[in-house]
């Protein structure tokens, strides 16, 4: 079971063929990251129809069993997310209204400070606002998962604190790969792991260092952070971006915050879309990491979690109502 | 079993109450008039909270099945709606995020003309739009029963035709009880019942023509709607509004289409909220027009089938989707 905790990809039926063919089981997608929140249930619809018009492809997941139904009836699940607290605008009623239109998985922040803390970009984090944490709350009482991937580190340490149940950083790597702001430190992935939370490793050429990275110089980071958060939490989050135009990552960076230029995790020279490295193009290259994770040393069953089963187990938690919950 | 098809008061503990001490088993709610997506999302969860706060009293309803659990349980159903076609903007979609919501009824219009046809104040009705038929061929897949009760007549026979399922009429009174635009051709009630459609009878005062009305004239004019449309096609939506503002008054009639006064079913002399007739103050009164309705003829079957039992029914079949429709 492939189980990717980020795919950002521009879609079309293309893609979701795609995902058929490279065995994808599930996938978690953004539906908004800048966008208020009149501008997400946009967002939403196009994938209640896209549910409809690829029913033989993909299908929406909203529980762990809904997953094990996707792998039994051979569709791609995909697990709605946000990736930065926007939709929710300052109401927090929204959780429960979008919890209810399928959205599992929110980011607190996506680079920048939101009303809820700290964005991973900022200068100064300033931890988790007094609605981030309300916020957090009523996400452990809905059952919709935390997502710290761009989220300052004074916040993530305070998030993983104020929960009452285990986080997650979907999309990220170690700061020992790659020593950007939005890299995580290895003090946090152990608090993260201590709550029992886990990560989704990232395949994005600038989180892994560039594409002359290998496959191997990157399972061998898998194995580092095995060592620190244990087999059992870390998974993929790859953050692909198929097909996806330069107006995305426009919008990605810039959002309408600032009418200037971002670079994100580019520098200036690297403005466009960067190019992916040969050994991961494509969720169909996942057989390579698979090989890779076996050559150096992981046997069939570590193999099997950290590309899909752990996310498995964590999300069928996840999901689960607190009321719902079996502890 | 009192099923009352439009309550719009300003909702309290002491009203959820009140509807207990009644008996009332099911509820239609107004949750937006105006408002646009954003604003109705608010409104909305309001409700959701309501649900909580007060689940000794109240449970939310979106089928057949959960009306019969309502009386069952000793409970008060409540069906969540929307008075016009504010909450969907310009956008299809929204009604499928509406009803993923738990709304199950919207009116077409609300006095004006909307951007899916003519309303029952304007002067010149232009029937259905191009957006009004996409609509309700939306709402028809979907299960959200169409309501004309604030519709201009002739938006009202098209919406009639063009809907492949039956359509309502949850809160109005004949034109031959209260010749104003506000009240129902013979003509219009009849084809709305060829088409298996329901009507719900107000006690709303001016669409009573007046306080000084009897209930015995009230219980005629039930009667000789039944004449026209059949035992099985009547009920009641009684248009209470217990303990509203004169706030809620002015958003009902101007919202923000106008900065003038518009006085709506009532007239200048006569601005604030009318007074309710000594026979029908509150859902405490329901014994009164049972007594009426046995009064005037009607049996004890008949009388259970006006007071809740049609909608019942009828809710039941029109609030399933299309797809898993047992017509």
């Amino acid at each position: 079971m492939i189980i990717d905790a980020l795919n950002c990809s521009n879609w079309s039926r293309e893609l979701f063929q795609e995902l058929r063919n490279a065995d994808v089981t599930c996938i978690h997608v953004t539906t908004a990251v800048w966008e208020n929140g009149r501008e997400t249930l946009s967002q939403l619809h196009k994938w209640y129809r896209w549910f409809r018009q690829h029913n033989d492809l993909i299908m929406p997941v909203t529980t762990g069993a809904d997953i094990s139904q996707a792998a039994k009836l051979g569709k791609t699940g995909v697990v709605l997310g946000f990736q930065g607290s926007s939709p929710i605008e300052d109401d927090l009623g929204m959780l429960e209204l979008f919890y209810k239109l399928d959205v599992r998985i929110m980011q607190l922040t996506y680079n920048n400070a939101s009303l809820l803390g700290g964005g991973c970009y900022e200068p100064n984090d300033g931890g988790l606002t007094r609605f981030g944490r309300e916020t957090i709350r009523e996400m452990n009482r809905l059952g919709m998962l935390i997502d710290l991937s761009h989220v300052g580190e004074t916040t993530c340490h305070q998030a993983i604190d104020a929960s009452d149940r285990p986080v997650s950083i979907t999309h990220a790597n170690p700061r020992f790969m790659t020593d950007i702001p939005r890299s995580k430190s290895a003090d946090l992935l152990k608090h993260l792991a201590d709550n029992e939370g886990m990560l989704g490793c990232s395949l994005y050429p600038l989180l892994i260092g560039g594409r002359e990275v290998t496959c191997e110089q990157w399972c061998t980071m898998i194995a580092r952070t095995v060592e620190i958060m244990g087999v059992d939490k870390v998974g993929i989050g790859t953050d692909l971006v198929r097909n996806q135009t330069p107006q995305y990552l426009d919008w990605l960076r810039m959002g309408r915050w600032t009418h200037g230029v971002d670079y994100g995790a580019s520098s200036k020279p690297n403005r466009d879309w960067p190019i992916w490295q040969d050994w991961f193009q494509s969720s169909l290259d996942f057989p390579n990491i698979v090989q890779g994770l076996r050559d150096i040393g992981f046997n069939e069953a570590e193999t099997a979690q950290i590309m899909g089963e752990n996310w498995h187990r964590f999300f069928t938690k996840a999901f689960q109502p607190q009321a719902e919950q079996t502890l």
